[in-house]
This record gives structure tokens, sequence and C-alpha cells, in this order.
């Protein structure tokens, strides 16, 4: 049973606890995702969700178990479980099954992210009257974490983006993949993004068998992710220019002898941006789902107008990056970082602004064939 | 389903983190009870556990689940864990379901302790080379915490003395019950002892009824839990002597002046010590498990040839009561109150031998019908 250990996956944890800085007061921009995605999951539940497949209403188990995978500190994964549990239910009660089964469904819902992860925080927080039983799961969603036919129903929202590990030719001097004075694949040679996505592609296969192992046929997974319509480069998205501006803001930083350019060279965002061709291939690829939905989501512009402020972006950023550029450089020089990425990014406001008629989110819906 | 949501039982988390203080370093004597207790377990999964009446081997679903039932944050709760893993693992391989199924077991264990348990400390030191997937229940063990019928095996290791709440009379003037001057029912009056006693049952009810809904039919219970022979009152043990020894540390310290005698009127500790006649009830009056095993066994006298030293005696208290003692008397008293209580159990150590040759500690296996 090697294979329930965990995958020596890098871990990326959100920023803890309750302060300023923590992922707890800076993802909006995660909830916005939540509350567009909210109508969707309903409706994949009505429509793409057969109940008859997954129990056999005699016996005595009525357990649906819902796994939220890389789940950080909530509130984002509370709101997300319980909008699943309600479609869930309201299924159940609308179906057939209402009247050849006295018993009720009873709910358990399994949070996982990297061991890493707050969950002394994500306990402190959960919802007091939640209808639930909870557990929560450490470990990489890259390799298994649940038995074999265990999960009725899997959600993972801004999570795959994360690479397990950065590709190693990113920092190989002899490599045409090597990623001088840069800090992502955005505006990158070629060798470089195809090494980003030859990772992804490899995480991605990881991740699809083992939830094939674990979710029972019939079983849903929902997966949104930040994409990039098919054949855009990242580098004309407002996530890419951010990932630029903030590779600017570190090289400006090395000239003035905060960090060193070697620093900057050695340094990559584990995070790649994935399009619904290549998603496509992916699960087909893996042979296991069958694709129920796949539409690109634009998450913003219901809640913020479309206008998105770059006090807001550096906020969420620094909540998400502040970990690993601390690991990477040191925590001395994260105000410095951060106050440099706001005013770049206060310049070119404009170009943030969501221009494409298309979204910015995959939203995919697979079922367990 | 109000019954999912915690009961508002109070928590005592043992002290957590790696320091000189931590439960981390300071749970030997939890350690010898699991290593004494593991052969005891072994025995009982070999003599009682009918795999057959647990699944039909026919079917995809071969998960085995155990629950650790007041885990505390690891090492003892790991070990626990494997022993039962590789009993019930070498139960299978010789039953008579080898030939007729291909099949492997998976196990999943769930971690369960109190939402302010020190979870993340638990997950940095989880065994890499597990066996079993795992997963993690915060919430009181006097509710409901898992599904219906979804347990195959529950653990529960010095974790069931602890009472959800000091009842109320102890700390009522103007009952015969008000505990003054004392911290325990130690050498108390029986109106006080009879009050812990009621908590102790209304809290166990809670526990078994739970506990029955959870287990399926044909699952067992192992409960662990610090015990008085039948009739032997509990200022005869050397649990009662220590007990006794910390409130007189506290009660010194109200003539000089460090707290005020109100202070320790209103402190009790929330431990009750059972005997296996009161257990017998108890679970008799649930109604829903038979008892297999009901033993009273000595933890300590294989590990430390009887003798107990002041100072583990010390510090092993000081981890487990820190927490609520400085919740109540704030954590200026701590270093001084530990030492006066060294120097007074340094005093008395003869009378904190084990003297009586019957054990200190009940092993109860219970089998749900």
């Amino acid at each position: 049973m090697s294979g329930c250990t965990d995958a020596t996956a890098e871990s990326h944890p959100m920023n803890g606890g309750d302060g300023t800085y923590s992922y707890t007061h800076n993802s909006n921009f995660q909830k916005s995702a939540t509350n567009v995605a909210s109508s969707m999951i309903n409706r994949a539940v009505i429509d793409k969700l057969e109940l008859s497949k997954l129990f056999s209403f005699t016996s005595s188990n009525n357990t649906f178990r819902i796994a939220d995978l890389g789940c950080s500190i909530g509130p984002n994964t509370f709101i997300a479980m319980q909008n699943i549990l309600e479609a869930v239910q309201q299924k159940y009660l609308h179906s057939q099954h209402q009247n050849s089964s006295s018993q009720m469904l009873e709910f358990q819902v399994f949070f996982n992210d990297h061991e890493t992860n707050d969950f002394n925080t994500l306990f402190s927080s959960l919802p007091a009257k939640r209808q639930y039983f909870i557990a929560a799961v450490p470990g990489s969603f890259h390799g298994r974490l649940f038995p074999n036919s265990s999960l009725h129903f899997v959600h993972s929202s801004l999570a795959l983006h994360w690479l397990s590990t950065i590709p190693k030719e990113l920092l190989d001097r002899t490599s045409p993949a090597w990623n001088r004075r840069r800090i992502h694949y955005t505006s990158a040679p070629d060798e470089v993004y195809k090494a980003y996505q030859y990772q992804f592609a490899k995480d991605m296969i990881k991740f699809l068998d083992a939830r094939a192992r674990e979710l029972v046929v019939g079983g849903l997974m929902v997966l949104i992710m930040p994409a990039v319509p098919n054949s855009v480069p990242l580098s004309h998205m407002p996530l890419g220019v951010v990932y630029d501006l903030l590779g600017c803001a570190l090289m400006d930083m090395t000239r003035e002898g905060w960090i060193s350019e070697a620093q900057v060279d050695s340094f990559n965002l584990p995070v790649y941006v994935v399009s619904p061709k290549e998603m496509r291939e992916l699960v087909d690829g893996n042979g296991c789902f069958s694709i129920q939905m796949m539409e690109l989501i634009k998450p913003m512009s219901s809640v913020h107008d479309g206008q998105i402020t770059a006090r807001a972006i550096t906020m969420h950023l620094r909540a998400a990056m502040e970990g690993i550029i601390t690991k990477h450089f040191g925590g001395d020089i994260i105000d410095e970082l951060f106050n440099r990425f706001y005013m770049k990014i206060e310049e070119l406001s404009d170009q943030l602004q969501p221009r494409s008629k298309e979204g910015t989110q995959l939203f995919l819906v697979l079922e367990r064939k």
C-alpha cells in the first residue's frame, strides 16, 4: 500500500492565522470564484448527478462523502461545501428515492490540503451549525488520499494550478529552459513554457489517476482553475501581467542591492495556467472520466463590476505568495517588494481590467465512468 | 441533523508544540499504557473480531475504518493505530477470506480530538511510511463525530476520564457539594464525589450513544482509562495522592498571597476515575454493546520496575494540566506551583509506588451488538 503515503510534493500554503495579510482576510477573489461557481455547481448536481448510481437505497449505508482538495483555511471552503450539500439534498428530495426509502442522506466532508496548511485555524473557524460530519485530510492531492471508491463528490477550486515542484531545467544554466531574470514562464522563451507545461501534465496525470481510484462510479468531480482561452498566451492576460510585474519588482531590487540576480534566477513561481484544450487532452488521456461540463467563466464581473483595485490585487497576491517568496528570499524584503509591486500595478491598472470576452477560469465537471 | 454539530464540551488539550513541557516529550506514562495494551489489543482482535460480520468480501468496498478518540498530538496515537492495523491485517490474512477474495484490506484512520488540539503538530509528525489513509476529526467525542455505521474499530486511550464540564454545584456556596479549598473529589465529602460521578455518567451515556450509531454491527471498541478497583476510594490510590498534593500546593500559595482562596474554591480538575463495576453498569444501560474483555491492568510495572520518579510525575502532570491551570489562575504561577508540587511529591514518593495487586487502568473491549 505504498500509494497511501503522500507524494513528496512541495507545499505552498496560503498565509495562515487571522492577521492583516492572512488568506482568511484576503481571499475575496477566491470567494468571487466560489459565488460564480455556486450556480454552476447547482446545475451540475441537478443535471448530471445520478444518485441511483451511487447508493443502493435499501442498504444502511447512506453517507454522501465530499472532498475539497486544496481547501486552504476557510471561509471559502465552507461556503463551497455548504453549496454542494444543499444541491445534493435538493436533488435527493426531488428524486424518486424519496419514497422508496425513509432514510435521510448523511454528509461527510473531507477538507484536504498540504500537511503544512494551517488546519488549526481551519478548525477554529468551522461553521457552528453545519449539517455534515467533518474530517481533515493532510497531504498532496498529487498522490492517493482516500480509500478506493470512497468519495461521491470531489471539489477543487483554485488549487490545481500550483505545481508539485519546479522543473529542474529552469535552474540549469546550461539548459535552454534556464529562466534567467524571470520568475515565471510569462514572457519567457518557449523552452521555459514547455518545461512548466510538462510538469503540469505530469501532476495532472497523477491527480486524475488518484481520483479515478477514489471516486465511486457515477461520482462527480468539479474542478475550478485559472485558465487561458485556447491559443492565448498568458502574457496577454491580467494574471500574466501581475506575474511579470512581480518579476520586474524583484529585478529592480537586485539593482539596488536588496537581493542578488542569482536569487531571482533561481526563483520560479510554481504556477501553471491551463487552457480548455489541454485539460480535455489530459482527461481523455486518463480515460476514466467523461467531461460533463467545460466552460470558461468570468468570476469577477458579477461582483466587482469589472473593476479591480491595485490594492486588492497586491493584498491577494501577498496572501498567496508571501510564504514561498519568504522561503526563497527571506522575510526582510516582503514589505519593500509588495510596496514596489503596488506602485507598478497602479500605473498599469488599465492593463489589468478584464478585456477579453472569454472568462479567466475553467469550470470543469467530470463524471467517473 | 443537529446531532452532527459538536457537543459544547470544554476542551483540555495537552501541552502542544515540541518544547520541554510538551505532551510530545512528556507522554511516556501514556506510552507505557500503549505498550501494555498492545498485546491485549492483539488478543482482542484475534479472539473477538469477526471480519465476516463487517464485510461482504464480494463487494468493492474493503476499507477498514479505525478511529482514535482523544488522540492528542502523538506519538502514542501512531503506535496504537499501527498496532491495531497489524493485528487486523494478521487476522485477515489468516482468515478464510484470504482465498475467497484477492482484494487487500485498505485502512483509513481517523484521529479525533477537540478542535483546540494542536493538529498542526500532529500532522507534522505523521509516520512517513504509514500503511493507512489518514483523516483528522476535530470535535468532542461526547457528541456525534462520524456517519452512521461508518467505523469498524474505535480506540480511546486515557481520554474518557476527562469530564465534558465541571458540575455546577461544586461552585455553589450554598450547596453541600461546594468544593471549598480542594480541587478534586479526592478526600472530599461524598456530595462532591457524587457530583463528579453523576457528570461522568452523563458524559459516558452520550459517548456510548454516539458510538453505538457510528460503529457497524460486529465492530469493536477498545477503551483504556484510569481506574480504581471496585469499592476502593481514589484517595487510596497514587493518582489520588497526586491530586491531593497539587491541591495542597495551591492552598499553600494562597497563604503566601500568590493566589486567592476563592480562586482555589472555584477550580476543580475535570477528571473522574471510574471502577469496573460502574463501567459495566453504564455499558449495560446503553444496551448496544456486549462486553468482550474487562480487566484492570498495571501499565507501569513492566516498564519502570515499579519505580516512578518525582520528576517524571511532575513533568507528566504539568504536560497534562498546565493548560487548564493557566486558564484559571494565569501563567505566572505555573513554575512556582510545579516546583512546590515536586518537593511535596518527593517527600511522599513511597506513597506513590503501586502497592495494590490490582491494576490502575481499565482495559475494556466492547462489541457492537
